[in-house]
This record gives C-alpha cells, sequence and structure tokens, in this order.
C-alpha cells in the first residue's frame, strides 16, 4: 500500500502536466526505460573509446554527451509506473524494490546524475579530451551509485 | 558481395574517426538501434499528447524536443554494422534490404529526418503549441517515408 502510493506519487512528479500516464502499459514502460538506459550506455561507451582511443573525434563526442543530457532531462521517473516495479510476464525488470520505497533517495540519486549528465555536454563543446575524460568518470560515479542502491544484476 | 560493400561504406561513413566499429556486435548493434527508435517514440508521443490533450507543458515538450534531436544527431547509422542486417537468434530486425542497397536513399531520408528534428528543438522552445503540432507533423512525415521504404512489418 505504501509502495504504491510512493510509485504514484513518483510518478505524479515527474509528470506534473502530462496527460501520458494513463496511455503507458507497464510492459512498456520498463522496455522505454530500458531503451533509454541501453541509449545511454551507447553513448558512454562511445565517449569512453574517444577518450581512450588513439583518435578524438569532438564531433562524435559531441553528439554523444548531447544525447545523454538529454535523456537524462527527458523524465524518466515518468516511466516507474505503478505495475513496472517487477517483471511483466517475459520483460523483465531490474529495479529493486527500495526505489520505491524511498523517494528522497532517488530524488537525490537522479539529480546528481543530471547535473553530471548535463556538464558532459557543456565539457565537451570545448573539445578539452582530458577534461572530457575527468567528466566522463564523474558521471559514471553517479550511473554506479544509481545501481548500487536500485538496480539488482542480471 | 555488393551488399557487404554498402554495408562496410555506410558503417565507415557513419563512424569515421571513432574506434568503436569493432567493439559493437551485431545483436547490440540490433538492440541499440531499437532502443533508440523506441526512445524517439515515447518522446514523439508525449509532444502528441501536449499538442493534442487540453494541457500543454512547455518544458516537457522541450525535453522531449530536445531527446528527439539528440538521438537524430548521435550517429544511429553506426548500428547498421556488417552481420545486423537480419535477425541474430532470437534479436529480431524489421530493417528491410533495401537499406543496405541503397545508401543515397538512406542518406536522404536521414537527412530529412534529421532537419525536421531539429527544427522541432527549435519550435519546442517556443512554447507555441500550434507551432510544434504543424511541426509534428513534419517530423512525423519523415518518420513514415523511412517506414514505408526500409521497415518491415512487425
Amino acid at each position: 500500500m505504501m509502495m504504491k502510493k510512493t510509485i504514484l506519487a513518483l510518478a505524479a512528479l515527474a509528470m506534473s502536466g502530462s496527460v501520458l500516464a494513463q496511455a503507458l502499459k507497464p510492459a512498456d514502460a520498463i522496455k522505454t526505460r530500458q531503451a533509454g538506459y541501453r541509449y545511454l550506455s551507447w553513448s558512454v561507451g562511445k565517449i569512453k573509446a574517444n577518450v581512450e582511443g588513439n583518435a578524438y573525434n569532438k564531433a562524435e563526442v559531441i553528439a554523444a554527451a548531447r544525447t545523454i543530457a538529454a535523456i537524462a532531462n527527458s523524465g524518466m521517473g515518468a516511466l516507474y509506473i505503478p505495475g513496472s516495479e517487477k517483471d511483466v510476464g517475459s520483460v523483465k525488470t531490474y529495479v529493486k524494490p527500495e526505489f520505491f520505497q524511498n523517494q528522497q533517495e532517488v530524488g537525490k540519486v537522479a539529480q546528481d546524475f543530471n547535473r553530471e549528465a548535463n556538464a558532459i555536454a557543456e565539457v565537451a563543446s570545448t573539445g578539452d579530451a582530458a577534461a572530457v575524460k575527468a567528466q566522463l568518470g564523474k558521471l559514471g560515479g553517479t550511473c554506479k551509485a544509481c545501481h548500487d542502491k536500485f538496480k539488482n544484476r542480471d
């Protein structure tokens, strides 16, 4: 009951003003948030390859960093709707129950992630590979912090 | 043989300067491009709900439009690597063979899509719901044009 209430509150928070809440099915919410994370991860991987490789492609890093920032700012919280706390048929979710029980902590890790995601988009625009590498480390720290707290291992 | 050559050319075009080409497995390439399209589709749906509903949330539309533009500019072409032309085990792809046989046409539909995706991010920032609705129509037209040509039905 309390979990349900928190989920609703989280969803309301993320979707204030949106009329989409009702339209999304739990299985689609799970698939869509996982799609966002997968695309994020690909973008992070591209930046990593650029800062660790021999060639640095400024345009590619900028595009990847902007994608990371855009997804971070896209309101993913709206994808944690009631019914999406656990697997829906063959659609698995890796989110821990704790995610829905600690709104304050979720808000904090989300805020940390967004801040570092926006920062990497800014740093990328300078083309300074060393600065991008340092910022990628900070960003990765916020990914890990959330995974450690709220993600079950595959 | 010719198809393989075109795929390689497409991949090279999209990833010039990137060191990531070798790292991506075909199944992951398929999953990642589908993730991008799914996240795009969610973003389009949010804008649609805003311009067709009673409430218009400017911030939500801006965030969704920026996500669309960022994904459009993210270099998705790099996800059409050799080996990803057909299903890989249980990982299905809906891309038609024509996609890999007509580089010029793919370039055109991609360019059209990118142009309208960038335009919706600009229009969204004005908060003009009618203009956003009109631009969403243009954007949707470029999605459809590509699907009609290069996507098999589910």
